[in-house]
């Protein structure tokens, strides 16, 4: 027993970069994140493919997670194969290959004050 | 395997659309969303049911998603069979022909700052 | 078949009702609220237990939501066997003679902008 | 049957306590919570683990959730083996010696008004 928990295949089907923020430190730049959890003693080699209302999905961006680390990923900062674009709505799947946990969060900085959500990942049987 | 995940129905417990919002930008006017994921490669042809507290159940309203697309609905865009009123308590059921990921949101701006929430919806068995 | 969806028995680990408001209006009073979903063909009798950091739980509390309907119950509004206090840490159990779907969420409008959150709660096996 | 409810071991992959609050009120100080249900009969022993993007998991921290009690545990009041540093990201893992149900909540104020978030923690198989 390594320790890993969760599984393989995660899914959000909400994705969003809000266009602009309030402020330029980092912490309140408006960003969408999916955190992942490596619990065991494996490195995760992870993947993430992006959808669009109107285009073919985009990817794999390919993350890392250590052993025993935990990884808070920004849609913002993926550039490879291309960055996401702002103010489109998008969804995505995320695909390792040992157990992880993954869970969606936005910061929402456009207006004066900033607004948070957060769920769970779909864990994909 | 085509690629297709998550499941075939799918419940939102809570609904509602904000009477009024801050602005007249539609990313910024108070909205209800289901998002829809279909990842695989069959086009998804998906029925929303809304339930109300002291009435008969509306729909189908009917939408598609097509193979690796993923949509956003607004609740406050649906007309047929008839919209869904504003400021009034709600739920909805998702089912679809093919699996999909169904996730809920709402951006409220009835104040002066937005705010937000977000959950996965119900995978029914 | 009739139609119903969900489990009979779910859990919500948080809870509390913020202890002030800005403004009178019922739609923006802070409040604790458990949505419920009935797609069935017969009425939900359902039962919420409150539980406490520091006392014995209280209930049940009885709400009935009638076939094919919504019910999205505020925490706020319980009174029998006792109303349920605010600024104070709790949990509940949602219990129901037939399957439903339960979502837990809450508005805090205790300062200048809402806060909203929201979460599916737990489906018990 | 002992009316205990849930699992006896939870994920959650998003953490963080913001840095900063507007205020000094405890109930508006910037939290992050996990909060606990014990709805059975036996106290619940839990230990929580902290992980972070850049160095070994800290813990178990220990805490107890006695018989039909909840226990919401702010990150921010843990101490023992070591403070949980703020404006850091970091995910935790809960585990219990009895079944109880986890759920994930932050507190937000550092700016002018509140902002929440909420999601039931991932129960891992």
């Amino acid at each position: 027993m390594n320790g890993a928990i969760g599984t393989t295949r995660w899914a959000i089907a909400e994705g969003y970069i809000p266009g602009s923020s309030t402020g330029e430190d980092r912490r309140f730049v408006s960003h969408e994140t999916v955190c992942l959890l490596n619990a065991g003693d494996r490195e995760a080699h992870v993947t993430l493919t992006v959808f669009f209302a109107d285009r073919e999905p985009v990817g794999p961006y390919r993350v890392t997670v250590p052993a025993r680390r935990t990884l808070h990923v920004r849609f913002n900062d993926l550039t490879d194969p291309q960055p996401v674009p702002t103010d489109t709505d998008f969804a995505s799947l995320i695909e390792s290959d040992v157990p992880i946990v993954a869970q969606h969060t936005r910061l929402d900085s456009r207006q004066e004050a900033l607004a948070l959500l957060s769920t769970m990942a779909f864990p994909c049987p």
